[in-house]
């Protein structure tokens, strides 16, 4: 999505460590307009899909799923990354590993939310080891729900979370794959 | 707003200890229709503020602002619940206790998005206890920027939150207050 890694060059920032900082649109401060292009290309790619629910994780995938939720008609589900008080008992339950927080999550849907009956379509704001995603397609599977496909803003393509998920057979979209970047000069090398 | 009443007396749940439970349209799984209702409401109530950006706070309420944010024309900025090792040290930073949860969490927001040239409509979900709607307009008052207005889904009009917020002067515009609840009945009244 070429308006997409425009933007990226523009106002993405590389750090040491393969670090690529978007919250300045995509996860802390959102570009709503961006949101909007970035929904409507999740659309395109996934317009023959019978996706019956959107499904993302807190906290920065919320606001790009419940955009792009506008062009399918759907509702959202999104993940918990801890078991609250306020949900009941019945929940589908996995733990994600987090290497930016450094800790492993206790990640939830309610059994109300995803069932046998829902084709789902997974958003994520970036794909980099796949701990995360990898969670949710359990999620999903503990559902006994089918996983339509997975559409990813930003995918780190020198991390290994792409591989392990097309080499699961699931169609995963990412709308920018970046596979190199350069903290001296801040350059990014798109796939 | 009588869409959103009609359909937290159809599909919200009382609990006891005046808990109500909307995580079946709102907060965990997310009606985007009615996302989109509540976010025409906001703009009809906030339309003469000269709103520059939306402020809320991770995680039920990042939906709710980005739908809202499309009326406006305006970025969404989330306030984060923990230290982030990708966010920058440049951050304005407050405690926010949750009773739903029952912790302290800290609570931050990039300097580089909040400024003393903007004009903030805050957003979220429910009012309670008002510590969280407490913590962000700390947050805004850090920045130095106006707070233009704060608008809530669901406010618990027998907690203290609402007169706390509108004691300080702050335009407090509630979609649905709820005046009392019976977890017998599974009645929900409403001010």
């Amino acid at each position: 999505m070429e308006l997409l890694k425009e933007r990226i060059r523009r106002d993405g920032i590389v750090k040491e460590g393969n670090v690529l900082k978007v919250d300045s649109f995509l996860n802390h401060q959102m570009d709503i307009e961006l949101l909007n292009e970035i929904g409507r290309e999740f659309k395109r790619l996934f317009s023959h899909c019978p996706v019956t629910k959107i499904l993302t994780i807190e906290a920065s995938g919320i606001g790009i799923a419940c955009i792009a939720a506008q062009y399918f008609g759907v509702p959202v589900v999104f993940a918990k990354k801890t078991q609250s008080v306020n949900i009941d008992g019945e929940v589908y339950s996995t733990k994600i590993q987090s290497f930016t927080h450094k800790k492993v999550y206790d990640v939830i849907v309610s059994k109300k939310f995803l069932g046998p009956e829902d084709h789902v379509l997974i958003i994520d704001d970036f794909l980099a080891n796949g701990c995360a995603l990898e969670g949710l397609t359990e999620l999903v599977a503990s559902a006994g729900a089918v996983i339509e496909g997975i559409g990813i803003v930003i995918e780190k393509g020198f991390q290994q979370g792409g591989d392990l998920i097309r080499g699961k057979g699931l169609r995963l979209e990412s709308l920018a794959i970046v596979d190199g970047m350069d903290a001296a000069t801040g350059e990014v090398i798109f796939r």
